[in-house]
């Protein structure tokens, strides 16, 4: 049995080194990024069985990014398409200290995942999960993307599979209303939601403060489990009209990218080794912390560094 | 007036460092890219005045080419594209040692160039100009991009600007047959030809040596000037009814890309500065090596270097 | 009609990366630097049509510098020097976190524009502009320099081009009483001076706050303008007898050198466009927030990221 | 049912860039290398189920070379040592061209594979694995190592598994006396033996041409086929009495390292693939002469990059 | 005469780029570093005539760490191992920013050092010398080492060489309490003693503050000086019944590894210019903030550096 | 007694990557170089014990020199200058591929080393020696220079110290005629001449092949020993009326700057050793050769690399 899979569309990350800008840098890293995959890995390196669906072109750039998840331990189920008509969606990043900012410029515009069909994934992984895990970035890609990210969440329903959704909400791929449209109609397909704050309120029209929130959505969709984000403020998840809170593991942050996707990963990784929502919470905001120390979308993290941040520890290990 | 325009498509050139595959490369060095900007940098840079027209979005990104062709003298006369509906072309480039070969990949469909039309380009530069340079990829790009072609090469000719056009066919654009049609549609609008032996054998159905390919041509299509290159044999040129050879000059090639472009940029800077098709021929021949030494599309040599090349120097010179 | 032109000597600037020290590092990054060519970048990314006027070695070193500026839109008018005979200045530049601080060691001295002479600059732009604008730093650098430094704020003022001059003091090129000598010989010719409150009091002898030094050198020595800076507590703007304060905006600063260039820059720029002073002062400002966040002497920003931090933008945008 | 499963060490492979050397370099290249995970990596690219069994410290370093073998899609079979008591072998490797040759440091006393049993391996890959592939690499690293290759050796023979064995002779590991010792007790459980003619002659103490070498090792100890490499003459093969064979593919060589593996890996895959002997050979110099073009231990190549090179593609394709 | 004699073992240290992981990273730099040749190094640079000893591989990577050191001005006195049967020790160093700490892996068990004698060291260097001093983790590598280290503190002894100690407990080598039972056992060759408050309290079982350690440590066994180091709150020495106490200079640390060294280089390099306790401490104190703000174990500083800190500069020089 | 005693200026030398060119690079490396501290390298790493004098500014860029030839084992006895009134010579060093050839940019003018004078440098370490080497470069920096040159080579004539000289002809310095006016007026000071027979050629104005050079060169100036390089076609040497002639040792060239220091260094370190002149020739030939292999000015080679080429090696060590 797998433990987890998830469903998405994951880019290249092409980034130039710090203080320098896009406009004027001769070399950019390169590194696999996308919500899904990067919660499939961290989930990995946490422990679990993480398999990963998608559709990529069968080219040098669509391997690598098979090759960078698979070395982290992730199965990967990708429906290949023909490189010469397809392409893999990239995204430039430019890290920025404040008042700049952090930039993304998307060129991810008819990348292959676009066109995918459940009929193209591979079968009996997703059926025989314990959970699936796909985020509101998937239906923002495409209509067949969003008619195929229905299809997986119901399929995964009726195998009784857990299924969770991030918001995730991407002010580049569509309007507040289009995408408020897009995720209920998925709600009701979803036990678990990850949702920040600010996007419950600015997208999903919501008020109130986070428990407010969480009890809104959970009554309105009939959620099992709300977790709502908070910034710097920490997280709250409500559970079977049970509230957690849990705070932020203070961090230096190198690379604030994939911090939301590590925050899932440890969740989700502790939920399936069996702890409750309250530890669900420690490790995913240890898995917040450690993510922002390290550069890339992937929480390059091990079980280890999560049970020393809950721990405490840091400082200089010799 | 201005000494040269160009039209084309300029990409943004992905490559990994020597010796590593796209598949593996965590770093890839970037560059701007495009036949006919290259053609329009070594040039300029062979002290020319020289203009590149073209279609861009108004991104990070865009600004970078503009900004990389301005550093080497380069006017630029660009069509400012949505940022958020348009995209820039990108080409991936892995150098590889025989027998891997030096592999490309083009993620260039529906580059902002794609939908460029006459009236987006700034006027002037082009009827003031006294050579106009394009050639046979940007037809490929798309319907628009070569019907634009056609147009400016037409407004060219009535005011009796010179016309050039390298063939430059892509087997990954198109195939020969679409390319022969496209091709010979445009060879009433052109002055002079450059095309590579095996293209006019391959793609145009030519037969015979080079003299006789260029021969055939001329009479077919009435060129003005039709230059044949032969690879390390060197290039014929037919003008006039003369024959002109010209050998090449050895070089330790660090990167072919561009080579065929620099040719070109040699040839017409010093038939701009009034040198004969001999000159020509030989300022072409000696900027291609030099070309070859350098990283990158572009062509970075000086008139200096180019006249160290024909006087045969090299070495050590301090 | 030129909306800006400086005046002044552009570097090589060599600097080790982070963390390493000048003494032991392998690798040198290298960069155009210089006060003058540093406000044309930063006016010219902000909108104006800016040109810089300079004397260089017609060496790759020489043209090094020039591709660098116009890649970033500025026009250039520079004398040409034999580059047998002459050499470009070079600054190494060392940053250092506190307490070992940012160090600079120069090897300027007898750069190829310590003989520049006004006949040996291109004739046209200076008298054509809206604006001129120099520094402190060009009349330290020989008796020449500053003669013709003289000799073109004369000009322009002949020709009503409104004339800015940033004090810029370096202790390692002289001492304070040679250089206020200098300077107060210059200001007669100056319509508008930036000084730091620092400078103002160290080397200009000057008493009290910033909005008293601004007004005791409006009225002796007849600006039309003073802005007086106080680092981290903003800066003071003196004009026609009303005073103007405005704020620093917070940055997380990756590389502070240039920050005063891109603060006139701003103010300059905003200027030209039309706006008033308190306008001038808020582009200043946000333009040496955003110049913190980037490597390098030049401000590779756009108008669009100072309208941005004038809002109060930063975060990630995606 | 598993299509090859190789056995061995795998080191970090320490560089310092081209051109550099060891005594005086800032920067090491990491990599993954080992003569059987090469072997494993070639044929999983070119498209078997492989499996690599090895002992390694659970440590990032340990992990780091499982991470990189995952990422080519080799499944691994680790047996995970306590990362306090036990250690990764590394090997420095430094690139020279002539006369100063290429050379290699190892660091590999005590690591944790030298301690390995059978018992410690994951059960029932072997068995049930189509080929079992090691070398004279392991023998050489401990007695219990060598009593371990002798066990697995054994085991998949009672299996029916088809046992191939590369002579590999490292004489920074053993004398020639000690090792023939040791190669002679392994052949009688060897059924392919691939072997060097050098090392047949001066190890071996085999007399006369490849052909000659090949039948008296095939008589002598009765090997289904025997494999003689002979550098840049090609390579002989003898199998059930008859003799083929293949020439190189010339290279433009950028690292020689992991020629030898890749040309075993180019050849079991096409036998696996079902190729006959030649068919193999001709892959595996195929494989051989891709792998010289890249970086690294491994040959990151693909089955399209040896048909080309069959079909003798190379050049610039775009 | 020599200033100050140091012994240990001097390792490379290999680390990867800020942001990066051990398990991913593609590059690791290189550094020597060595608790002893820190403090080497350190007082070599502020102008002290500094001699290290120790044992190496007569290898590329034993010269390495030798011409690293010399490059700083140490002598070395280095026994040469054979480089076939020995190793150098070698670490991994992580830099992460907190939560995750800066994690340290060693690979130094049998290094070429395990096996000194006192005999193959350099005669005379010792026992002509000011000052000697070593730490506590000698003593720790090897029973061999131990010995030699205890003889070495000996014939000092008899020299009448003042002899300096730092405790540096590391708990990746031995635990509390045979780390205890060690140092005691050298105590009594030792003059000066640097201990951290924390290692008094957790290895030596010491209670109360600072001074009151310094106190009991002094009489217990006998030190003229004892310094001990309170992390962000400075230091306290006890030397001839006088508290000394220093606070810190703040600092922007770019890499903490090397800080203890350094100030224990400031503190000897000090005294042996004539310095009291109390300017020994100052300079102790302002060459460790220094060192944090290099990269790499050695502390790259100039008494000039350290006379700016102290005189309480830093920004721009410029 | 010291070995070898040279005199000359050492320059930071700052190259870009390969394939790039100094017109656009973002890097450059740094290291040190300058004929005669590159011969005390190679001679000190090759066993001798080798001090090298000069001037230059008490500066990181002084101390970073000196630091660099430290590490190789060379002594130095420098004359420190003012940093704020002296200079470090630089030069830029462009790689190319012919046919650009490799370019060098001096920019050494009013170095520190054009003001020194014998009084300034260390006494004793000349007159304690077994030779004295310095080059044609030395007397062409400035008359001060040329001075020196002549009193140390008095000195060494004086004190029995062999004086070798290498004509170094560098026509970016000075013209044919001053050069050989110089030259001769020196050589009367000069035991053992090296000259390329170029040089001999053009700037001697010497005819015939090497032997007659040499036979005409010993017989007019009275050298004890001359050693005629010619490139490609090895070296001849005269001594004592008898011819000797070495071939060259062939090489993959990585960076032929300072492949005759290399050549200089091991004929010297062999004469010191004792070697005969046919072994010295061999030796130098053999350091010649493995310079070309490594990046840089410097020798970085040992006895058992010249020892390993002498012998034939080559190929992978492993």
């Amino acid at each position: 049995m797998t433990d987890l899979v998830t469903f998405g569309e994951t880019m290249l990350r092409l980034s130039p080194p710090r203080g320098e800008r896009l406009e004027t840098t001769e070399t950019l890293g390169v590194q696999a990024g996308g919500a899904e995959s990067n919660v499939a890995v961290g989930a990995a390196r946490l422990g679990t069985d993480a398999v990963w669906l998608s559709k990529l072109p069968e080219s040098p750039l669509g391997r690598r990014i098979i090759g960078e998840l698979r070395s982290h331990g992730v199965r990967t189920g990708v429906s290949w398409a023909d490189p010469e008509t397809s392409r893999v969606g990239t995204y430039y990043l430019e890290h920025g200290g404040e008042p700049r900012g952090t930039n993304v410029i998307y060129d991810r515009a008819d990348a292959a995942i676009t066109t995918v069909t459940p009929a193209e994934l591979p079968t009996g992984a997703l059926e025989a999960a314990e959970r699936f895990h796909t985020t509101g970035i998937t239906p923002a890609l495409s209509e067949q993307a969003a008619e195929t990210t229905t299809a997986l969440l119901r399929a995964a329903g009726e195998a009784d599979v857990t299924r969770s959704f991030d918001l995730n909400y991407r002010a580049k791929l569509w309007d507040p209303e289009t995408a408020r449209a897009a995720y209920e109609e998925l709600f009701e397909q979803i036990d678990t939601l990850f949702v920040p704050r600010r996007d419950a309120r600015e997208v999903l029209d919501r008020e109130g403060d986070a428990i407010e929130i969480a009890h809104g959505l959970a009554s309105e969709f009939d959620f099992g489990t709300v977790v709502v984000t908070r910034g710097t403020e920490g997280a709250v998840a409500l559970r079977r009209g049970e509230i957690y809170e849990q705070g932020v593991f203070e961090a230096d942050t190198y690379d604030a990218i994939g911090t939301g996707d590590a925050f899932v990963a440890g969740y989700l990784a502790k939920r399936i080794h069996g702890g409750d929502v309250a530890d669900a919470l420690e490790w995913a905001a240890a898995a917040a912390a450690l993510k922002r120390t390290v550069d890339g979308d992937l929480a390059v993290i091990t079980p280890d560094d999560v049970a020393s941040v809950v721990d405490g520890a840091g400082g200089i290990n010799r």
